[in-house]
């Protein structure tokens, strides 16, 4: 189990440390790398060594974070992983540099504590607000450039300020960003007003497949192998589309049904707080979160479709 | 011309009246509401009689606001105008309250000044950021329900603080909001994750619409009036529309076409900051902003199209 530290106890190691490799998760997002960005920015302001390490290559969009990518340029002298709530998310390709890890900053409260000391917020919409207390305890100067690494962090894991995990300090931090100089249009625009092709492509597909039941309570889209390859989406183009149904007014179960390469149908399953998810799935034989849960069907589409109505049907009496 | 107010005089103003009358613009949007029943509240705190006035009904979606309309109940003994940017937005149904207007509070640059006194700040995302900066200056208490009025108000009118009119101060006021009780997590689901069954079947009919011209620079979306109708949409599913294809990965210049009751073509136009959106429609006899204008074109769907293209060409070349 780690240490666990406070603001001031992981600022004075970090202070102590030099050739320092930050590490991602894999699969980055817009957390992990602009915290990883602003603690690699800040430590070379103190004249400290530092680049950032993933198994995944950075997405393109993420180019204006002015990163260094770690390429075995140092010997690391200190290990830190950023917003990486455990070893499993680390990814293979980067497992000699992570065996033993010095320091984790992370807000998910399931952090096991892998690393030899653990600063964790579990209240924190994002590991970047926990890098701004770091930043402001250690008086480092908030610039533009490291404002803009932690305004993507923290919008991008509320949803531009519209999750549920949004608090008052979350706004609060989100206005001294703005008052260091952070780009916010621009930024805003990169990361949520702008959707690929494919991903318009995909929500076409899903719209057309919509289907209503149970007096609007249930809505269901399905995606076929073939339109899935002509829209020539990327995985978080699909990804994305599961919140879909469940987002239509009066809607309490949104359902995606996703055939996969191999014909089987991947099943998402997302409810408002009312409904059980988990239970629709376990009786598919899959599971989940109460509102968001999973299973796979194998056989025909209306089988499957006839089994999760049933399912469906079940949950939304028990109400 | 108004008398230009100051917060401190328009306070002194609201404070030595009685039976407010609050007169929200036509077609009203979660600013206009939200700020005149954040002010219907404050009011009757203060003992006085107040109500607020629409020409078009208040949409159910904002019912949590629990605002008194005005029937007549009382004989106005002043009246506030509220986010309305000109004489022509109250709607001739109100016409016989909104012929001397008391005091406007607004944020529109652009606000002529039609009513006696004014309360201006061009520079506030929403006219619920003022409302909020008088209530506090009044040392009024902002009770939950308040703070939800005004958070409605600022977080519809920044598409939840996303829009490039949101200011530090934004999320400053957002802070002290949710501080004071503000139920945001239940507002963000109501205004921002669920949609309507009439704005998705307008989304299906766009997508499957949609062309992308001078090599995806330009996508443009069609809507007839048949279609219109039978997707039952109503104005605001329509008109939230328009941005659709401008948001695309890579496109300049987004166009949507929406074909009118008696046939005519309604065109807007949105483009990225290096694209003149006025321009394009100024040569078609219409107008606008740089970034968002609009033009009527009448004849043959195919003509429209062709004069369209032609204005984004020489736009897109001019860059």
């Amino acid at each position: 189990m780690s240490e666990i530290l406070e603001i001031t106890a992981a600022l004075s190691r970090l202070l102590k440390a030099d050739r320092v490799l930050l590490v991602c998760h894999k699969n980055p997002d817009g957390d992990t790398i602009g915290s990883a960005a602003a603690l690699y920015h800040a430590l070379r302001g103190l004249g400290k060594t530092a680049a950032v390490l993933c198994a995944d290559p950075i997405p393109a969009r993420y180019a204006y974070m002015e990163l260094r990518l770690y390429t075995g340029q140092f010997a690391p002298g200190y290990t830190v992983a950023v917003d990486v709530a455990g070893i499993q998310l680390f990814g293979d390709a980067v497992a000699e540099y992570t065996r033993e890890i010095d320091l984790c900053i992370d807000h998910h409260p399931s952090n096991p504590g892998y690393a030899r000391g653990l600063l964790l917020d579990g209240e924190a919409a994002a590991t970047a607000e926990i890098v701004y207390e770091l930043l402001t305890a250690a008086g480092t100067e908030i610039t533009p450039l490291i404002a803009d690494c932690l305004y993507t962090g923290i919008s991008t894991d509320t949803g531009c300020f519209k999750f549920s995990n949004t608090t008052a300090r979350t706004h609060e931090i989100a206005a001294k960003l703005i008052r260091a100089g952070a780009h916010t249009v621009l930024l805003n625009e990169v990361l949520f007003e702008s959707k690929s092709r494919g991903r318009l492509a995909i929500e076409r597909i899903a719209l057309e497949s919509l289907e209503y039941h149970f007096e609007g309570r249930c809505a269901m889209i399905f995606l076929t192998k073939e339109q899935v390859a002509q829209a020539g989406a990327e995985t978080v183009d699909i990804e994305g589309i599961t919140s879909l149904p469940r987002n239509i007014e009066g809607v309490e179960v949104g359902i995606t049904v996703r055939q996969q390469p191999a014909g089987s149908y991947k099943v998402s399953v997302r409810t408002t707080p009312r409904v059980d998810a988990a239970a629709i799935c376990a009786h598919l034989g899959g599971g989940g979160h109460r509102q968001a849960a999973g299973c796979e069907l194998l056989g025909s589409l209306d089988n499957a479709k006839t089994a999760l109505l049933t399912e469906v049907e079940k949950a939304l009496c028990r109400e």
